[in-house]
């Protein structure tokens, strides 16, 4: 498709977004707010979101909202923003060299849940959309990070997450879960932070899906296999953010409800609480969202409601061997065919 | 003093080590761990400090030590260390690019106290030497995080390391002081960490006591109004550090002694909880030596033993007005001449 009105080459371009994009990008991202909190709060049964509206001097705003001290979630945070502003934070345009002096949009939900229970995995979600001059695109995705964990677990979420890229193309799965793998790993500690799920970065339908992401280690390796994808369209790249993000309560809700009346006690709840160190460790250092709001002078106490309520450092801690806390980092926290596992 | 042995002319180095510069810094950096280790285990009466030795595959090591679940200490790290290798890490080499193509040497010492009780304040010690071609440089410094304050405590510190800097060159506090309220600031949160100390880096003798350090803000404005200092000898820069190595125990330890008998109930533990989450944040965040750290594939559980044993964020979380709470915000943690304090 030629982009005739902004005068670019059709080379150096992805396809038009439709004249409605930001705005049905936007109702969609406002909507999978609206629509997890609202189930959150009856799967909850006990604590209420409150929300904070917020708005951003350059330009946009934000509604956040979080949920404290519930009976299932012991802190919930999911929040929906769209900004705008004159130039986007050198970080990205590293990876976008074509939006250097345009203005830049930006729609996004996130959310972080931070469960009571051990049993229960902490699970985080995103998706997001960018227009920037000649080039838009689309990134996000979900992963789970279970402290007692349990395989039928892990294999539901990922399952369901892989019907929703499969609805859109055979290829995104297999490419978005190493991609996730790869994402939320802890270079200082040579862990993964979960067992992941789905992660994809600037999808813009020009083929390449890993173009402006220079994978290395677990998702380069499939990203040489798979080299090309035919052309992607702005509607099936929004397609696959709208099935993907509608996947995330069918993919979560369940495993709440198997394991919400387990019972645990000072040793689950322990580890749970050091566990939740690597989850600050990882946003702080890592997370590309916390450094985008933290340089694009984003709403602070919105970035950092991704950080558990509690948190416990220990220095050299170790599992002991056979135990279920040695299990967690013996067999789940590495990379795993998870959408294949099937129960002996 | 020219550097005849290194072929490097004289007006592009600073003055030359003495022969054995290395041995003499890095015996005061593990003695002056030695002498901080025995005082606070003395001084906590309960807890002891756990030792381990570590290497490092590209050259050096060091020992690290951690106090836990003592009684006045609740967690304790101090550590030494001395590592060499083939070249300084970028975000280094962009402050020194003379040591481009040379190997390099760095010994130091630093610590972070985190005491039980929410009147006696966390406090950091890190003092470290550089060798790398023709370069070499002393930084470090030491600063204090009050949680339930005192102005009294808070003017024992300043005027304790500000004698240390007296005794080395009379501009050296004026300099070192706001250089500290600089560094330990949290961008994103708009707040200092504490209520600072000094702070040096890159000091190399060259005169310039900002050289190569870029100071913003605060220190900005007084590097300014300095300029420059007369070129300073090796000596004198490690008789500096040593100073103020050395000020540490008569600095803190008296603060220890006069807080440690306060009765304090949840509602003090949960607010120190809290203020934790700032001690985190800083130091995955900004903080230069566990950047520097992680960066050379240091050893995780001593650069994160710096981080709380129990930390608490909570979303949007302000003091009352009126409170000890709000005291701390509205009064300690703004820049302050606390080394010209007087009681009433």
């Amino acid at each position: 498709m030629t982009n005739v009105t902004k005068g670019i080459t059709e080379s150096s371009s992805n396809s038009t977004p439709p004249a409605d994009a930001k705005t049905r990008v936007r109702e969609f991202m406002r909507g999978l707010q609206d629509e997890i909190c609202s189930k959150l709060e009856e799967l909850d049964g006990k604590g209420k979101f409150r929300e904070d509206s917020w708005e951003r001097e350059e330009g946009g705003g934000g509604r956040s909202r979080v949920l404290s001290q519930g009976e299932v979630l012991e802190q919930g945070g999911v929040g929906f923003s769209e900004v705008w502003g004159k130039q986007l934070p050198p970080s990205i345009l590293k990876q976008r060299p074509e939006a250097e002096g345009h203005g830049f949009y930006a729609t996004g939900t996130s959310m972080v849940l931070h469960p009571r229970s051990p049993y229960i995995p902490t699970v985080h979600l995103n998706y997001r959309y960018f227009e920037a001059g000649p080039v838009w695109w689309f990134g996000g995705g979900a992963d789970l990070t279970p402290y007692y964990p349990f395989a039928e677990d892990a294999a539901h979420f990922h399952k369901t997450l892989k019907q929703a890229c499969d609805r859109n193309h055979p290829e995104y799965y297999r490419v978005f879960k190493p991609w996730c793998d790869e994402y939320f790993y802890l270079k200082h500690r040579q862990e993964m932070r979960g067992i992941g799920g789905i992660f994809f970065d600037y999808q813009d339908g020009r083929g390449e899906l890993y173009r402006g992401a220079k994978p290395e280690g677990i998702a380069a390796k499939y990203s040489k296999e798979i080299g090309e994808l035919e052309p992607r369209s702005w509607e099936n790249l929004f397609n696959l953010a709208v099935d993907c993000g509608n996947a995330f309560l069918p993919a979560y809700v369940p495993i709440v409800e198997r394991r919400r009346n387990i019972e645990y006690g000072d040793r689950e709840r322990n580890f749970q609480l050091y566990r939740r160190g690597r989850y600050v460790e990882f946003n702080l250092v890592y997370d590309r969202g916390t450094i985008f709001g933290l340089q694009t002078n984003g709403r602070t106490e919105s970035i950092l409601m991704s950080l558990p309520p509690l948190v416990r450092w220990e220095y050299c801690y170790q599992p002991e061997p056979n135990t279920p806390e040695a299990e967690l980092y013996e067999t789940f926290l590495k990379p795993h065919d998870w959408a294949n596992w099937k129960s002996e």
